[in-house]
């Protein structure tokens, strides 16, 4: 197995470092909002981000176990472009991922908000809005399934919901470049919403139609509430159509994730037959 | 707030003590298959559990917690059913639960295997069979999901997929009791589905019709492949059908649990529907 030798990029060892430092604090809320930058780490997602453009303001390499060719080559075309980038010692590098096995390759990003005036919008356009989700490995996974069914625009309603976390990333599986994400407050929402002429479609137990009975109305807006609480009033209130995934047994509730994939699979084959 | 005093279970606080030694085994997959036992935490699992008259093994509180009025009297209850158990010391109960809140009332159940051949089928059955999962939470999700469209079988077709693993329990929000689980090999299962008339639908990106496309016919029963790897190729020739759920963007995938959902949901429908 050979191993990558990157000499240009200092080596970080030392775990008060102010470049480790740096990278560490993006692990936190504070963090990233700070600075507006998040990391990402491993080789899909970074594949993912160049094939995106998007822009990149440095690398941390672990060479010790970068051995994938992809990844080193990857790494050698950041060092090309005059990317700046650490090696960090293997203690380091394992201190700053999530994965199990990591691939000793991350990246540091500038993350991306729309503001809502700039988002395009289309006859069909189907968007998703998330008023709030506590486990941020849901949010990514629900970022990843919207991507998959066509979703071109993601508003995020809570200032506590926060995409750019780490294990939110994660789960994106690399979904997270090519989106577009607005945060905005519940009200601008439902403003733009109406003033653009979006039908927001709500999920909850206590809807009187089922999901599938619908026939929905395009442009749409999906809206998302929290794993334990649903909805709050002001976005239910708000909302054109409200729905219900009938379940059978005793269940009163799925995955917050599940439920958006079920939900959004559904409207955007709808839209396609349209 | 009022915490419970329950003083005929015997305060258990050493790390060393065999009452906790036995309950710790449990998290492991060898204590578990060893004893066919496994471990339940939390007023909503066991609340369920006893809906579903699932024989209850033993007993942990956690006295210095459980404040939860339903949840003692849950406790109650079971120790006048004559249950045995103990009380754990707050850092040892700690050390059991993979709960960020702990509601300080677990138990002990009996694993549920139900044999393939005493599997009741129905004209109109629907169920769901997991060659592999390697997350115990994607497994648990999966479950949940299962319930909540209406699927009344699981087979489990690895030996390392384990439904009772603590994750794995955690996910499925209490769905566990009211399933019939099925462990047998890939083999066994083909076999079954074959002579019992059980169509076999497969998902796969290759799948040369999408899936809402598709008339399921019925009993039918959708199988899941891992995560990374998708199905074995010995369960794709053993398909009546294999779909696909047609994605936009660059997406090449959806998370295993989130594809469960939007397929199951599009089966049960028609079944209705039917």
């Amino acid at each position: 197995m050979e191993v990558m030798h990157e000499n240009k990029y200092a080596v970080v060892s030392y775990s008060r470092d102010p470049r480790f430092l740096t990278l560490r604090s993006l692990q936190t809320f504070q963090g990233r909002s700070r600075t507006g930058l998040y990391i990402i780490e491993g080789i899909r997602h970074l594949a993912r981000a160049v094939e995106n453009d998007t822009p990149i303001e440095s690398v941390f390499l672990d060479s010790s176990v970068l051995s994938n060719p992809f990844g080193q080559k990857l790494a050698r075309r950041l060092r090309k472009r005059g990317i700046p980038g650490v090696r960090l010692s293997h203690e380091l590098y394992r201190n700053l991922t999530l994965a199990a096995e990591p691939q000793g390759i991350g990246t540091v990003l500038q993350q991306q908000w729309t503001p809502v005036e700039k988002l395009n919008m289309e006859r069909n356009s189907l968007l998703l809005a998330v008023e709030s989700i506590e486990s941020p490995g849901n949010l990514g996974t629900i970022i990843r399934t919207a991507e998959a069914a066509g979703v071109t625009g993601i508003f995020i309603l809570s200032q506590d919901c926060d995409p750019y976390d780490p294990a939110a990333v994660r789960a994106t599986m690399g979904s997270l470049f090519s989106r577009k994400l607005i945060r905005c407050s519940p009200r601008e929402f439902t403003d733009w919403a109406k003033s653009s002429g979006v039908a927001i479609v709500a999920s909850s137990p206590a809807g009187l139609m089922d999901y599938k009975a619908l026939r929905y109305r395009f442009p749409a807006i999906l809206v998302i509430g929290s794993e334990k609480h649903g909805l709050s009033e002001q976005l239910i209130e708000a909302a054109d159509f409200m729905v219900r995934i009938t379940m059978s047994g005793n269940c009163d509730s799925i995955n917050a994730a599940v439920a958006t994939g079920v939900l959004l699979f559904e409207m955007a084959s709808q839209r396609q037959g349209a």
